[in-house]
């Protein structure tokens, strides 16, 4: 591939990085079109209802998409949902050539857009920036491939590791510019979880405290009903709503909570708990893409263990407690250090006075598929 | 300061560098001659009792030193040592100008060598690129100041902070180059200094295992000689020794340990235990300037809260244990997050899949001096 088609396409990948987060359940895009070296429309996808990022770029390049190029980051669609087929689009505006990032995830219509758009003699090259596209969209390719959310482990702690002191005090362990990120990053995805315990013990809102935000929805995991109905998470008017998830059979607190606005999730039970499998499947089923466990130690070892981690942020403050204290996850945990769970992809970067480390959890093997 | 002199004292400082860790008990110093913008010589320490930066430099300038510039990493001596003063052999080669870093950091010659350059008619110049040059030689400085060693403690820890699972297994935490990198940091060091616990359990050689690397003098605190007579420390023949530090009285157990060849060190007792203040003390006394800390948990808690620790360096693994397991400090530690001990002059770097993370604790304000 020539340095124009791939400085293009990240062109496009620019574009799409702008609808991050505020698309769902549609997936984030972006489109440049180029005629004769120079680009001459691009648009992104803003939010699901609207048009899409090549009905944006078609727009702005007017008559000049004739004959041009067209780069996209996602395979154009084919169908008509709440708007009319992209590809149709650009045969209709009669472009030359289409690159296509990657193809559509949804297996159900996957390379359908493409095969459009040859059958209307439109050379279309696909697989420029893949994985760059990919990355953009994990959520979204996740849960239209499996109706799973992608789920993201996010933690702060010391570098000797600890969440909170051996008196359970942890404000804070990281500075202001790393807890503005996690603000930020409650607003990009669609749902938070925390233990019961997490709730007992810190009383949090759990909302997105940043200009602009929107709350996600909130997910307490309760297998047992012994959220106070006191608690703040029950206080706050938030448009997301609060979902308490449990295998408990008391009535009665259920229709308390229900008056105090919850929703009651009733899921299966295993060894006396919430079975996560089946409460993250029921989210998934009503559409959540993303979702940020934010803790406690208990609920993210379990969740870990599990194998449904699909992500961690680990925000490391350079401190030490210098002792004891409390540690990211609660349980045994491996055995053998050789058991322990790898992190691929790792990148670290600086957040203020902060590292933030992220990774990819290497699933065990009994669940790589 | 103009770029030449910066390039200059920075080529200097690459001299000094290549001395690093090898000059004990003197410091690494390196030097460039340099006339009509043009470097005629250049230099380095190697070891004690071998000529100084400045006369192999001048060496290499030879007639050329006359009216020429010199740039030294620290200040030039001014006293007979094992070689004679390199203030005198810079006036003698009538060198114009010396640009100094930093001056001589011993309290009881810092500013003498200076003197007798300008008695002489050379102009000096103090305080280029000083911070530069004190880092290449912190635990000189320290010691030559207090007479204490500089303390590194190192440690692997995986992200979620365990230097070992529940079950005490630690093979291995970091991959192949962190614990290379390891190896090379002993053979850099003084001292290396475990407690008794990781003896027992482990049974370490705590020697440098790279290619003509040096093993450091082994240093295991016993408070109350529990040590094995079998241990594996006590069967290696290093001409650097073994020390066992201990509060113990037991002659029987001394003399058989002394009888395996370690020498037996009685300090101060402080609540049944070692005195790591009196202990620190007698190593400085005898010379040793810098010491790793690698463990155990104990140890390093104790070290750490008594603010012996100058500077930290903790690889991290990107791995999870995904449970309790073993961190690196033992004990209550701080009581509140915000008495957690902070680190300063953080730096981060990937060592192979591993990250190191290295800073230097902050004291307790009560030893701020």
């Amino acid at each position: 591939m020539s340095d124009l088609h791939l400085k293009m396409m990240r062109l496009a990948l620019a574009e799409a990085r702008k609808g991050v987060g505020k698309t769902a359940p549609n997936p984030a895009v972006g489109c440049v079109i180029v005629r004769d070296g120079e680009v001459v429309g691009r648009g992104w996808h803003k939010k699901a209802g609207t048009p899409h990022a090549e009905v944006h770029a078609l727009a702005a390049a007017g008559a000049k998409a004739a004959g041009a190029d067209a780069y996209v980051t996602l395979e154009p669609c084919s169908h008509f949902g709440k708007t009319p087929p992209c590809a149709k689009a650009l045969i209709e505006a009669k472009v030359a050539r289409v690159f296509v990032a990657m193809v559509d995830p949804n297996p159900r219509v996957s390379g359908r857009g493409i095969e459009m758009l040859r059958e209307a003699g439109i050379a279309v090259e696909v697989g420029l920036l893949a994985e760059e596209s990919r990355e953009l969209n994990l959520p979204f390719i996740k849960w239209i491939q499996t109706r799973l959310p992608f789920v993201v482990l996010k933690s702060a702690l010391t570098l000797d590791g600890k969440s909170a002191t051996v008196s359970g005090d942890s404000k804070w362990v990281t500075g202001d510019r790393a807890r503005r990120e996690v603000h930020r990053l409650r607003g990009r995805l669609d749902a938070i979880m925390v233990g019961v315990g997490t709730v007992v013990k810190d009383d949090p809102l759990l909302t997105c405290r940043v200009p602009g935000g929107k709350d996600p929805l909130r997910v307490i995991v309760d297998s047992t009903l012994r959220i106070p109905l006191h608690a703040a998470i029950l206080d706050v008017q938030s448009k997301a709503g609060t979902v308490i998830a449990t295998c408990s059979a008391d009535q009665a607190k259920m229709e308390a909570l229900r008056a105090r606005g919850a929703e009651v999730l009733s899921c299966r039970e295993t060894d006396g708990r919430v079975d996560l499998t089946d409460l993250f499947a029921q989210l998934g089923a009503r559409g959540v893409q993303s979702m940020l466990l934010e803790g406690g130690s208990h609920l993210a070892g379990a969740t870990l263990r599990a194998g449904l981690i699909d992500k961690c942020m680990i925000f490391l403050a350079p401190k030490l407690v210098g002792g004891a204290g409390m540690g990211l996850f609660a349980g045994e945990g491996a055995f053998l250090m050789a058991d322990a769970i790898a992190l691929e992809e790792v990148r670290v970067k600086r957040v203020g006075v902060d590292l933030l480390v992220e990774g990819i959890p290497v699933k065990p093997k009994s669940q790589n598929h």
